[in-house]
């Protein structure tokens, strides 16, 4: 099926979704809208992140768009299932995905969750893990430094590692056997994490588990993209462009030519570029 | 969604996708028939194949199941699309959650696959992988021996491991950082064959994966089961219930009382315990 696949974020987190799509889905075309001007949205009243969000969709709808995926815990906890009622196209968040390969990778049957304090505190990863098996140990824990780290580029070396390793200090005597990475800024910090907690238990990233769902969603609607052809993506922002290309860049791998910037809001109804 | 989830096999080898959907979905009711008498399908012609599977989808539909989950190999690659096509009920097999994780898996796009001759001879796993990313390159190898040595009992201890490394050995020299388990009996050779084939690499069992992409569609066809209970589950076997039970209690370490007995085929009208 020849339509993209629609992607929104609070601004560049959604990155790590999107080179996922593209590494597991490498024919299927996407349309991405980060809204870099007023991100983050983990502090907002939960009536803007709504707002916000509805906003991306309306403009992604008019792309024609054949799947959306919110890709923003933030976005995801508070307007998914309404999103889902609303729409006739299938709609993936982040947070499903995350926890039921949670529960597909646990041994143990315990279970740490790392996000921003937003996530965290709205429980919608308990509320997933419970909802399938209610024998789940689960350790929620907030992380609010990892996000300005993976912004200023400090993902890797001694200094993140330390960060890192005194930040999730508070999970190190539980007994958890998987960590859902449950904000999409943190797949960056992968190594470090997976450094401190040590190699014998198992990361889970909510980009990678989020592709894997797109992938089987497209398969069951008959909707995958089955021709021969390198997918031409489209990427918006509400910010800068310059500064989206350059964190675009690095954390895709690829390049990314002239962002389009676009206005949302009450009043605003064009694009420019 | 309080109706059962039905599951079909050639034989016992679908008892692993069992495990998983027991491990992975707690709460869900399954319903499966084993069609051990007429075991195996592999060898068969496309046409009993074909017979044969419906026989045993037409007995499920009559148990009211939500959703359909054809654990056979052979069996998936022969009728999948009529049977998608066919009911209403979403319908699962196990090739292409195998080739979606792998997919998923694979860092340096090379894949190694192995089944049994028919599955290796479907060419199921190629299309499947090409269909999504005509980059991969894949090697296959038929493992006959497989099947009768985790049948007699024999998937552990060094003579095991004899065997399945000498019959691994040419894909030895490929590149593939992932290998897909295309048969269900395999998870049972899964420590022998990571041994075989070295830690480093991934090794992917498609019962697993089946069992995740059955939690992505119950969740986004509303149909999991999000109640409090501990399901009643209920084993037929077209063979000798006292060799299932036997085989069964042993693979899925829980104690499966009295399967029952089921007759198919064209005159078949009638069950007994």
């Amino acid at each position: 099926m020849n339509r993209p696949i629609g992607i929104i974020d609070s601004g560049v987190g959604g990155l790590t979704v999107v080179k996922e799509i593209q590494r597991q889905l490498p024919k299927e075309e996407l349309v991405y809208i980060g809204d870099t001007a007023r991100c983050p949205y983990g502090p907002r009243p939960v009536e803007e992140v709504r707002r916000f969000t509805w906003q991306m969709i309306d403009r992604l709808i008019h792309q024609n768009i054949k799947m959306l995926v919110i890709a923003c815990n933030t976005a995801t906890a508070v307007v998914l299932e309404e999103v889902r009622e609303t729409l006739s196209i299938p709609v993936v968040g982040v947070i499903r995905p995350g926890a039921a390969a949670a529960l597909k990778a646990t041994e143990n049957e315990h279970v740490a969750i790392i996000g921003t304090e937003g996530t965290i505190k709205s429980k919608a990863y308990l509320h997933e893990l419970y909802k399938i098996n209610e024998n789940i140990t689960a350790h929620s824990l907030a992380c609010p430094s990892f996000v300005p780290l993976v912004e200023r580029g400090e993902y890797e070396g001694f200094e993140s590692y330390q960060m890192v390793k005194r930040t999730l200090e508070p999970l190190m005597n539980k007994r958890f056997d998987t960590l859902i990475l449950g904000c999409t800024h943190y797949p960056l910090l992968a190594d470090v994490i997976q450094k401190a907690i040590g190699s014998e238990r198992f990361l889970i990233s909510s980009g990678t588990e989020t592709a894997r769902e797109v992938s089987t969603l497209l398969y069951h609607n008959d909707m995958l993209f089955t021709g021969n052809r390198t997918p031409c993506h489209t990427f918006y922002t509400t910010g800068s462009p310059n500064s989206f290309t350059m964190i675009a860049n690095r954390w895709l791998d690829t390049h990314i030519d002239h962002p389009l910037t676009i206005h949302l809001g009450e009043n605003a109804s064009f694009f420019s570029s």
